[in-house]
């Protein structure tokens, strides 16, 4: 008997989730495996019954569930009561004391998806939704169109549990990120082109193939999972909403469903509802959403990426015109920055916070430094900034910008002569800065 | 204001822990920084007031704390109320099946320390509970000889707490180890040698420099970090010891801290005693503890270390000789695999179960095999193997044998050739086994 036989779906009673719904026109449709209104084109979204939440759901009933993404099940899109869980979610919620004072901001937190489990990025979140719901749905074979992160983590699960698994991929991702996918033992196919471009293959692959496309034909279900971003801040900020977030922009879908995320649990009573303030960050090298918002436009002009953090690499974003949306309606901003800034952006939050982001988290950090010193973040708002991914999985983006050990032999002498020569390279940098 | 300050020790009345004492003469000394007994040179442990846990602790005091290794405070050597937490501690105890299905094991489970808080291994508890120590005994600069995993963690919880720090290294280590050192700006030593000298050397730095060595003059409370890897597997289990524990051996000072864990929840009435067997696992290149082992010595004759498995290579380890002693009297076993069974073990662990070890973890994953082969692991127990790395660091040792993605051109017609080709290469590869 297969895990998955084991796993089968028993459906609860405790889930709100009902049908699938057009964005656009409000259409209805079965939650089965599909993504596009066939009325208008508009992509559907998961509708739940709140009214039923309210009644059922309270602080109390999520505190004593998993400690996982799963507490906050009658959430999402599943309706199996042993949905996948391998320990997702529930990342640390860090006050970032340092970075805080560096930055001149008073309460500073860095919601850490860098150590999600069990792949190390937010889409942990995502992929155990969707591989749950795919389950739910009969799928034995599982796939994405991936810039690497989402790669790495279908592979991982459908590995746990069972599925089969091909995953696509632009051709020059960061090895971390392929070696981090292939260790699974999916079929990995690696695409001449960029992820638009592999984005577009999969699509025609998802209408051929029977298979579930984590973030194609399973997308409603997949991108609910990032709404466990905005429940978890919530609940870890003592059931309060934040003043500011600061997450980073790729497809846009994030950034909508930490929005939507927020809403819920004040629609349903878990929170009392104040304006939120959301901002985006993009790579200057990918910013169709940032460029889109700073000339007042409400459409996306697509762009070929170029640019360090090629997990945001998304030229054409899907969700980009609702993440422009939010950004205005709660006096937020949309910012891009240099790939210099994003690995400085990185080299800070390692030295003051001990965290080890990708170039993702570093382009948050560049532009949550970016809109402080412009005056964009009022010091005294508690500003929660998303970190969604991990540096061991880009380390080619800082190797030559973090120095090099100090070589010495193993002997006394030899290393007091490195520690003064250090020190006295330290003295000269002081030295320098001060003139 | 630095955060140090701010997060002065205050004294708390629920701390059991007393003194050192030696662990071979039982001599009794003040808790400073010190490791090694003046009278008969045996290391130093920490001493516990057990009367008093049994007093004071119960399964719903701890249930009550966070979800991190400070759950067990009581149990730890600092005094302080507000020790460094960032999240270390309460990784997923996952039930393998798949894994047991593919070595014929009922009830199989994975410690999954390749997802420990902030940096990825089992040594951010020990570092956490000494850099806490650290700051309570006054220190401001830390420092540590390392394999690597060590190095990544003192440097990252370091920057964390704005302690200084100083890292000692083989200068041979992977690439990931290195890098995942330096993007916290520490100051970093490389040195021309193997981690024995690497130790030596730090021995001496440790008497003129007056720095916490998080596993020299800090080792005594250092160590104990491990004792959670204990509790939370029993926590973790329902309360429950296992059967039979599968751990990696280094220095052995964690397999003999795992032991000291079970003990004390016996000892304190947190759970019901039982016998539970302990075995080992080294890498063929460095296995001086299963070679003595196999020998019926209860001494250790040193190796120089020669095995991709570096975070293990620790040719003359510490608390071999008590390793030994508790592999014999819980009628354990310590093995050793070769770097091609290592490579295998990190391969099998992540198609099975989605998790991607580091080689110390394949190392654990084949000896596990191995033991089960040889009948040394009943199919009726419950065992529980302990990853304690991320192979995201030690991308080196696998790269070149987890194969290549299959390259492709973003058309349909490129991406059916493919798939037709893998699957004839699949079946071609049955195929040869079947013959």
């Amino acid at each position: 008997m297969t895990q998955a036989t084991q796993e089968k779906a028993t459906t609860s009673a405790t889930t709100a989730f009902r049908a699938l719904q057009c964005k656009e026109c409000g259409a209805e449709y079965e939650p089965k495996a599909t993504h596009v209104c066939e009325l208008c084109f508009g992509p559907l979204e998961v509708k739940y019954d709140y009214d039923f939440l309210r009644r059922t759901v309270t602080r109390e009933t999520i505190q004593a569930g998993p400690f996982s993404i799963w507490r906050y099940r009658p959430f999402l899109p599943v309706m199996s009561d042993n949905p996948i869980d391998v320990g997702t979610g529930m990342t640390p919620l860090l006050q970032a004391h340092r970075l805080a004072r560096r930055l001149g901001l008073k309460k500073l937190y860095i919601k850490n998806d860098a150590v999600n489990m069990p792949t190390l990025s937010f889409k942990d979140r995502v992929v155990s939704v969707a591989l749950t719901r795919a389950r739910e749905l009969g799928f034995t074979t599982v796939s994405c169109a991936s810039t690497g992160n989402l790669a790495n983590s279908t592979a991982a699960i459908a590995a746990h549990a069972g599925l089969d698994c091909c995953v696509f991929i632009p051709s020059d991702l960061e090895a971390g990120k392929v070696l981090g996918t292939l260790i699974y033992n999916p079929t990995l196919m690696a695409v001449h082109g960029n992820y638009d471009q592999v984005n577009r293959l999969c699509s025609e692959v998802a209408n051929t193939h029977g298979w579930g496309f984590v973030n194609i034909n399973l997308r409603p279900y997949y991108s609910e999972g990032s709404k466990t971003l905005g429940y978890e801040v919530i609940e870890q900020l003592g059931w309060q909403l934040p003043d500011h977030i600061v997450a980073p922009l790729a497809s846009g879908s994030l950034f909508t469903k930490i929005y939507k995320g927020f809403q819920e649990f004040v629609e349903v009573g878990l929170v009392e509802g104040k304006p939120v303030r959301f901002s985006g960050a993009q790579a200057e090298g990918c910013s169709p959403i940032a460029q889109a918002f700073s000339e007042g436009r409400d459409f996306i002009s697509p762009v070929k990426p170029n640019t360090i953090a090629k997990s945001l690499a998304i030229g054409n974003p899907a969700d980009g015109v609702y993440a422009i949306d939010i950004a205005h309606k709660t006096n937020g901003n949309i910012e891009s920055v240099t790939d210099a800034e994003i690995i400085e952006g990185m080299k800070l939050l390692a030295e003051t916070e001990g965290i080890f982001t990708e170039t993702a988290g570093g382009t948050t950090i560049a532009t949550l430094k970016k809109l402080v010193e412009a005056g964009k973040i009022d010091p005294d708002e508690t500003t929660v900034v998303y970190i969604t991914g991990n540096g061991l999985k880009t380390q080619e983006a800082v190797q030559g910008y973090v120095g090099e050990p100090l070589t010495i032999e193993p002997k006394l002498e030899s290393f007091e002569r490195a520690l003064e020569r250090s020190r006295t390279l330290d003295r000269l940098e002081w030295q320098q800065v001060l003139v």
